[in-house]
C-alpha cells in the first residue's frame, strides 16, 4: 500500500472569492471575462503541482452584478482553452443534469478528455435556484429528489456511453481497410423514467475510461449520489468535527454499495487570506471588507436568510420570524442564524463577521498557519484534500503556491513534480475497466 | 463601395471527404479523433488566409465506421483548443437547435467568441436524422415544419440573450466599487410555443456582436430561415445554373425581409482531387475510388435510397420501384436516381460514377483549372466563395493552399494577408447595432 497524498485544487471563482477581489491592487476587474486570467491561474496551478483547477457554473445571471463579478463563460469551453496552453494540470468543469442532455454531456467530456490526454473532470450539479429554472422553460425549480433521480440516471447514462466503445475497438487498419472493430461498439439501448438514449457513442472510449465524477452534495440524496458514483467530493464543513463526520459517512455509505473507501477522495473547502505575519493578513482581511459596499452584504443576507431586504434594519439583530426555507441552502441558513443568535449580534455585526464568506470555511493567516491547518485535516483524515479558495485572484493564489507549497512538500505532504500524465493519476484513481472486456476475459 | 470578395472556408471532415481518405499515404488513420489534427489543419489555413475553418456535426455514431472515419469529436470543445493555437482563422462549429437549450447555445458560442476575440461562426442545423432522435428521448425525428419553427423561436432566442448586455454595460470602476451598469442589462422575458427564456445572459455581449450565423437549408423552410438569420449559407448546387438560381433566390428572399443582400453570402460546397497535371488528378481520383471497399459503396447507396441493400444488384440497373424517402434527404435522393435512370447504369457503374461523392460538386483537375472553375462562379456570382471539401486530409488541403490559393491571390481574387481580426470582419459583415443602444440613440 501507497502512502496517502495530499490533493490540492484551487477553484477559479471569478476574481476570488471576496465580492471586492476585482477591487484589490493587482486585480483586473474584466478578469472574469478574459481567457488569459483562466490560463493564467491554470498555469501557476501546474508550477505549484496541484491536482486540478476548478471551474463552478451556473446558467444564470447572479444577484447583485452591480457590485461584484459573476458566473459568466461557460466551462467547457474555458477548460478546452486552459487545456491547450498546459500540460499536466487536471481541469474540472461543472455542468448540470437537470438542464443537459446526457448525450451532449457525455460527448463534451469525452472530446475535452481526448483533447486534453486525459486531464477532465465533471463536477455534478443539480441545480436547485430560481434564475437557472427560468431560463429552462420553468416557473420554479425541479423539486428536490426529483432533481437527484434524473441526475442518478443521467449519471448512468453518460458511464454507459463512455464504455460502449470499448478500448480497443478502434482498428485503423490501412491495409485491410478496417477502420472500427464494430463488434466492440454496443449500443446502450437505455429506456429509463427520465431518458431514453439509444448509443452507441460516437466518440472512442475517453483516455481516463471514464473522465474523474466529482460531486458536492451535503443532502441526504447527495451523499448517497456521492457514495454511488462520485470519486472525489467537495465539501463545506465549517469544523473539524463536522469534516470528520462528513468523510466518514461518505466512506462508510461508499463501502456499503461496494466501493473501496480510497476510490472516494474528499476535498474541503478552504478560502485563505494570507500575509506573511497575522497582522499582516488581518489588514488585508480588513481591506477586503472595507472594499464591499454594505448594500451588497445586505443584499447577500437577504437572500441567504430568504427574508425580504427592508426587514434587515443594520443596528437591530435579525427578525425573530424567519422560517425555514422551502428548498436549498438549508445548510448556509442554519450556520448563519445560529451563528447570529449565538451572539446575539445586530445586523451589522453579522455582516461584519460573515466578512463577505461563501459559506466556506476561511483561514486568515501565515503561510506556516495555514499549512498546519491543511495537515491537521489531512493526517486526522477530517479531509483527503483541499478545494482552495483564494481571497484574491490571482494574488492570493500566487502566495499560497510561493510560500504555502513549499512548506507542505518540506514535509513531505505533496508532491514537487508530477507522477503521472492524467487527473487520474494525480488523485492515485484507478482507471476503470470497461465492462465489456471485463465480461469477454471472464 | 468597396470590390466585393472571394472568401473560402474549409470543412475539416475527418480525414477527407473520400470515404477512403484516411488509408492515403501521408494520412493518420487516427487522425478524426486527434485533437492535433485539427490544429494543423487550422493553420494550414491561416497560412492561406482562409476565411473560416468549418466542423459538421452529428449527435450519433455513423453507418459503416467499420469502414471510415466518422464525425466525432464535439465541436465547440474542438474549436476552443484550435482558438488557443490559431490567431486570425475564423472558426465555425455546427450546433443543433433540435437536441439543445437555446440559453446554453447562447453561452457556449458566445464564451468562444470572448475566447477567440471574435473569431466564431454557429452553423445552425435543425437534425433531421433517426439515429440522432434515438439518442434524444424519441423514436422518430421531429417533423420537418416543427423543427424549422422551434429552430427561428430558437435563433430569436440566442440573439435576444446576445443582445441583453449592451455593448458598454460592463463598467468596472475600482474606485467606485461599480461593476456592471445594471441599466444596460435586460431580461428577454420570452414566452414561446416551444421555449420559456427569461434571461438575461450571464456574459457581456460578444466581441462581433453576435457571432456570425450561417445556415445550410434547400428547402423552402430552410431557405426562409437562412433569409431571415443567416450570414452566410453553404449550399450545395451541383451546376452552375442551379447554384445561380439558388443564390438569387436566397437573396431575393432576403432583400424581401428588408435586409441588403451583402449581408448573406453563399458559399458553395467544392469537392476537389488535385493533380499537377489532369491525369494525375485523375490517378489520385482512381486511387481512392480502388480504396473503398465494395461493401461501403453499397450500404451508402442503399441508404441514400432508402430501399433495403439486399434489393441492389451490382450487375443489374437498379429496381423500378424505389419510392421517395418519407422525410429529408430529397435532393440527393432525387440527384442520385436521375443520374442512374438517364445513364441506364448498373448499381456497379452508378456507384463507380458517384466516386464516393458526398453529394457535393467535384472537381478533378490541376491547380489551374480549380481556380477557372472558382473564378468564373464568383464573377457570375453563383457563388461568394466556397466551402472547400479537399478529398484527403491533410494532404489535399495543403496542396489547395500551395498550389490554388497563389493563383487566386495573382488573379486579384484572394486577399494574401488578413486585413481584419473577427471572422465578421473576414466576411465583411456588419457588427450587429444593438438594439437597447440603438433605441436610445434615436
Amino acid at each position: 500500500m501507497t502512502a496517502r497524498e495530499l490533493h490540492l485544487n484551487v477553484n477559479i471563482l471569478h476574481s476570488g472569492f471576496s465580492p471586492a477581489a476585482w477591487r484589490m491592487d493587482g486585480s483586473d476587474p474584466r478578469a472574469s471575462f478574459d481567457i488569459n486570467h483562466y490560463i493564467n491561474i491554470a498555469k501557476t496551478a501546474e508550477r505549484g503541482t496541484f491536482d486540478a483547477i476548478f471551474l463552478a457554473d451556473q446558467a444564470a445571471i447572479s444577484d447583485r452584478v452591480d457590485f461584484r463579478p459573476l458566473t459568466s463563460l461557460e466551462p467547457t469551453i474555458v477548460l478546452a482553452t486552459v487545456a491547450a496552453h498546459t500540460d499536466r494540470i487536471g481541469l474540472i468543469a461543472t455542468a448540470s443534469t437537470t438542464y443537459n442532455e446526457p448525450y451532449n454531456i457525455a460527448r463534451r467530456f469525452a472530446t475535452l478528455d481526448h483533447a486534453s490526454n486525459g486531464r477532465i473532470g465533471w463536477n455534478i450539479v443539480t441545480s436547485a435556484d430560481l434564475p437557472q429554472s427560468r431560463n429552462f422553460g420553468l416557473t420554479k425549480p425541479v423539486e428536490h429528489s426529483q432533481r437527484y433521480q434524473r441526475a442518478a440516471e443521467f449519471v448512468d447514462i453518460v458511464k454507459a456511453l463512455w464504455d460502449s466503445w470499448e478500448d480497443d475497438a478502434f482498428i485503423g487498419d490501412v491495409s485491410t481497410g478496417q477502420f472500427v472493430d464494430v463488434s466492440k461498439v454496443h449500443p446502450i439501448a437505455h429506456n429509463g423514467p427520465h431518458f431514453s438514449v439509444h448509443g452507441p457513442h460516437n466518440i472512442p472510449r475517453p483516455p481516463q475510461g471514464h473522465p474523474v465524477l466529482i460531486q458536492a452534495g451535503g443532502s441526504d440524496d447527495g451523499r448517497e449520489l456521492a457514495a454511488r458514483h462520485a470519486e472525489a467530493v467537495f465539501s463545506a464543513s465549517q469544523s473539524f468535527e463536522e469534516a470528520l463526520d462528513y468523510a466518514r459517512d461518505l466512506k462508510s455509505r461508499a463501502a456499503r454499495l461496494g466501493r473501496s473507501p480510497d476510490g472516494l477522495l474528499v476535498l474541503a473547502g478552504l478560502a485563505t487570506i494570507i500575509g506573511s505575519t497575522e497582522e499582516e493578513a488581518k489588514r488585508r482581511q480588513e481591506e477586503l471588507w472595507e472594499l464591499i459596499p454594505l448594500e451588497y452584504s445586505l443584499t447577500r443576507l437577504s437572500g441567504v436568510l430568504q427574508i425580504d431586504r427592508e426587514r434587515l434594519k443594520l443596528d437591530e439583530p435579525l427578525p425573530v420570524d424567519i422560517p425555514l426555507p422551502p428548498d436549498g441552502g438549508h445548510t448556509f441558513f442554519k450556520a448563519t442564524l445560529a451563528f447570529a443568535r449565538r451572539g446575539n449580534l445586530t445586523v451589522r455585526q453579522l455582516i461584519r463577521a460573515l466578512n463577505g464568506s461563501t459559506g466556506h470555511r476561511t483561514i486568515v493567516g501565515t503561510p506556516e498557519a495555514i499549512a498546519d491547518d491543511i495537515e491537521a485535516w489531512f493526517r486526522a483524515g477530517a479531509a483527503d484534500g483541499f478545494n482552495l479558495m483564494p481571497d484574491v485572484l490571482p494574488s492570493g493564489f500566487d502566495v499560497f503556491v510561493d510560500h504555502v507549497v513549499p512548506i507542505l512538500r518540506r514535509r513531505g505532504l505533496f508532491r514537487s513534480h508530477y507522477e503521472g500524465r492524467t487527473l487520474r493519476e494525480h488523485l492515485g484513481l484507478a482507471r476503470p475497466a470497461n465492462p465489456y472486456s471485463t465480461a469477454a476475459a471472464e
